[in-house]
């Protein structure tokens, strides 16, 4: 009578990017476990509630751990960075060991949702495997949701790679510092630093950007970043200021003898 | 009354990985268009059948698009790689912008279904964008679908990227070149010669391996690729003879200093 831990993707926000197995994962959970952090917390719970209000078919009870003092994952560009976002991870995976003794019962379900897919830039994988030495044993099962990647792409209809080619999986601060060598690259956590840097270098190829995917606020723009770039930079910052908090992607794609129509 | 083009991600085969919108999207088709290839078409012809039934309230009406010769896309190693495949796509192009003009009626809408997600090693949507050259005007919508990688990091409960790293998307074909630059890499459309050429190299790092992943014959394996490299490789020529296709995708991830649980 082991415990479980369900870890949903549960997309973009859209009630319906979910998959139908995390609508059922959602139903079979007893306890909904929120682990959360950032700038855009309070709509992004928001998000969260109206998709269980969407989905879930009894009643449900969610248990929210207090965030302990946290790094800034994705962030930050001190050397330190990678042990900073690991004490942080011991942290949040003792509350977690807690709270899954305390309130999943034994041979229950708890579930932690999780924006887009749980596989992608996301620490809950990993902290739940520093739980799993912590306190009573349980298993995990992931149910996978659309990214941010997959919702860029859908938006602008175009593919992530070009033919036979391979593609990099990025960060912006990875982009600040050098360009990604892959013919395509699609960018995540940048808080505007790598697309500017890739502007500053005179990088001649082509962007597809967007904010607020498959929220009632999405915004796009695609072009080459010559011609695009300060206006992404321009609109990101406005609604940065306007909303808060900015959640953007973006696909770049270098120029090398590739039309765009083939690209 | 424009005529509209739904490309509809279904996933590994598995109905329930199916999203929401996806569901809703195979109820407003008028024609399903089938534009099939490769050598697991037959049972691949058969899971979309099985999740057209799933889903579908109304009985619903399918076009067969004779295939063209064609390439091997993602699998030559010729130098006029590319070349053949755009020709492919050409001539597949030509056939669909038909099949849009005669079997969606204006206003109407047809769809099509592409396994996965078609943002990733998927011609779909650069045919369409050529058919749309070619015949009547209509629109694209795309809806995104769970992808081989996700279902083999769900598998797996692996995330694709380390702490705030980047990860690379690559072709067998590539990684039988060259071993990938990135700290983590998932590759697909590998026949087999990109993971025996990593252990040819003595690359010391760690695979997770998938095949079928989604469907009833899902198979897995994880661990040193000194110690399992062999085995996958068993597995996967017996799995190919037994059943006479494979579809398998991996993701490789160097050991630089980096433990397991950290990974
Ligand atoms: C911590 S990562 C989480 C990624 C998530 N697990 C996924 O599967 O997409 C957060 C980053 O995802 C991207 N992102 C998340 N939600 C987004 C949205 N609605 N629109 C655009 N980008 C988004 C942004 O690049 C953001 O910095
Ligand atoms: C032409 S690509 C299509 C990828 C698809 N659009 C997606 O989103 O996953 C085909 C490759 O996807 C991977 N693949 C597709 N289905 C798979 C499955 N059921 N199990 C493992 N790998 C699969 C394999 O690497 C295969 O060579």
């Amino acid at each position: 009578m082991s415990r479980r831990v369900l870890v949903i993707g549960i997309g973009m926000g859209d009630p319906a990017a979910l998959t139908l197995r995390a609508v059922e994962a959602i139903n079979r959970a007893d306890v909904f476990v929120l682990l959360d952090k950032g700038e855009a917390a309070a709509e992004l719970i928001a998000m969260r509630e109206a998709i269980l209000a969407a989905h879930r078919r009894a009643p449900w009870r969610t248990v929210t751990l207090a965030s302990p003092a946290r790094g800034q994952e994705g962030r930050d560009t001190s050397g330190g960075y990678r042990a900073g976002v690991e004490a942080w991870h011991g942290a949040r995976a003792a509350l977690l060991a807690r709270a899954i003794a305390e309130e999943v019962p034994e041979g229950g379900t708890g579930a932690l949702l999780v924006w887009g897919d749980p596989m992608l830039y996301d620490s809950t994988l990993r902290v739940l495997e520093r739980a799993a030495g912590m306190g009573v044993p349980f298993e995990v099962e992931v149910v996978p949701g659309i990214t941010a990647v997959q919702a860029l792409c859908a938006a602008h209809r175009m593919p992530l790679n070009g033919i036979g080619e391979n593609v990099e999986v990025t960060t912006g601060r990875r982009v600040a510092q050098a360009t990604p060598a892959a013919p395509a690259f699609v960018v995540l956590l940048d808080d505007g630093a790598g697309l500017a840097a890739l502007m500053a270098r005179g990088w001649d190829g082509q962007v597809w950007w967007g904010a607020y995917l498959g929220t009632k606020d999405e915004m796009l723009l695609a072009g080459r970043l010559m011609e695009v770039g300060a206006e992404v930079l321009r609109r990101r910052a406005e609604a940065r200021a306007r909303k808060g908090w900015v959640m953007d992607v973006w696909l770049g794609r270098d120029a090398a003898g590739r039309p765009s129509h083939s690209a």
